[in-house]
């Protein structure tokens, strides 16, 4: 099938796709990429519909990936390289863009805190106003890669499934537990109702992060990048933990440092006796 | 002062700067925005020059920061919003773009090498072919933060005075030593001459990265984005070392793999009995 029309309503679907309330909505995300279409197969999600150019087609990874979809069951469209562009949300879609289905997380509570406390590393990773996408995606594919138990999402924090942060975690939010909450507070609060620690991130803390126990369940907390881990939140810390920093360097960014702090939870999972 | 003229010979100086061979040649790097300007100060560099917008003038902020400049004998120029986007290399300058000063990092060879060795944490970064300047400045920031001795330029990895990596390290790339080698290669050949350790980061090796002991002085190196460490490079490796990672996720990126490796020496090295 070939789409040459910007009218066609399989690309104003596409398009709707670049809104938040509308992935919400119809429980999907943009993917853009071989890599990261390939990516959402091997993680088991739907793969609806995926447009691509001829030129994706004429190259063999591009056409071997083009029958994977097919024998999957995605729709598949043909169309021109400004039409692929106009639904892209990245600057180098390379050739394809895929609708995902993507579970709707379900809210925080007993059910969720119950399987972060039973994973092999026992914590959730919670981004609290966490704006770039980038940020994000690489905090999500570190939670993924270092084997926490999930994330936590919150308004004020950006979408996950935004298709810049789908493309900066390498795919890795298709595969993370994920559930929600109506507050950073909130889930905090929910977190210590069920028993598990609150840590907090913060550059300026006393206790460094390799004095926390992290073989305990716990709620990990990260901030926005300018203001850091909300006041709200605050009280329900468990306590605070930096990454002593030497140099003059007042601090890394909360991409960086949610990196390290995962690895440093991995590493005591790991290496525990 | 005031300039209106793209063609004024100091803001083609500073239009000259956004090429690495001209940065080499002027020994100076562009720092954009007002905060990195600031740490330029902080670090000791001299700002030689910087233009700045009306806008940036008027605020507190910018006029405090002109200030400090003027009083260490910056030579300052107000300019239009226009010409100050047409000199940035950032998309967001932030009213301020300003030439800054730095040294030319010496040759590696055993007076190098022995001032790693007497670092706190006696490691040098080597980023092999490392090509994105965001990624660049978040391993010089990491190397800066966490305490490693130095880092080792070659060529085939982005200049880490380019203004994205210069923002990307905030600033740190004014503060971390750092030395320059003809390939990377030679200065592997060159650090276990000098009786370091090799290390070389590599999502599949066996060696986890704790398992290491960083305590010993080491030159650590990761690769390209793409490739990884070169094989140029893996004849002189004492070893090669991973993070371990879970659920299916191969491979962090180069940033946040090359944080979590510092981290692990720093960590190391502050809590050795």
């Amino acid at each position: 099938m070939r789409i040459t029309s910007p009218q066609n309503p399989r690309i104003k679907r596409l398009r709707k796709l670049q809104e938040r309330r509308h992935r919400r909505q119809l429980g999907a995300t943009l993917v853009e990429g071989r890599r990261f279409v390939e990516e959402a197969l091997a993680a088991g999600r739907p793969v609806r519909q995926a447009i691509y150019t001829a030129a994706f087609a004429a190259a063999p990874a591009g056409a071997a990936l083009l029958r994977a979809l097919a024998a999957a069951g995605t729709e598949l469209a043909e169309v021109t390289d400004r039409l692929l562009e106009a639904v892209a949300m990245t600057e180098t879609p390379q050739g394809i863009v895929a609708e995902v289905a993507v579970d709707e997380p379900a809210p925080v509570g007993p059910a969720w805190w119950r399987q972060v406390a039973e994973g092999r590393l026992p914590l959730a990773l919670l981004p609290d106003g966490v704006q770039d996408p980038g940020n994000l995606g690489t905090l999500v594919r570190a939670a993924a890669g270092l084997g926490a138990a999930g994330a936590v999402l919150v308004p004020g924090t950006v979408d996950p499934f935004h298709p810049r942060a789908v493309r900066a975690s390498a795919g890795a939010c298709l595969r993370l537990p994920m559930a929600r909450a109506d507050s950073a507070a909130g889930a905090a609060e929910s977190a210590r109702a069920a028993g598990l620690a609150v840590w907090v991130a913060e550059a300026e803390a006393a206790t460094p992060c390799w004095a926390v126990d992290w073989r305990r369940p716990c709620l990990l907390v990260v901030g926005n990048e300018g203001a850091g881990v909300s006041p709200e939140v605050q009280r329900y810390a468990t306590g605070r933990v930096a990454i002593p920093l030497a140099g003059g360097i007042g601090s890394l960014n909360v991409a960086m440092a949610g990196c390290i702090l995962l690895y440093e939870a991995a590493r005591q999972a790991a290496t525990a006796p």
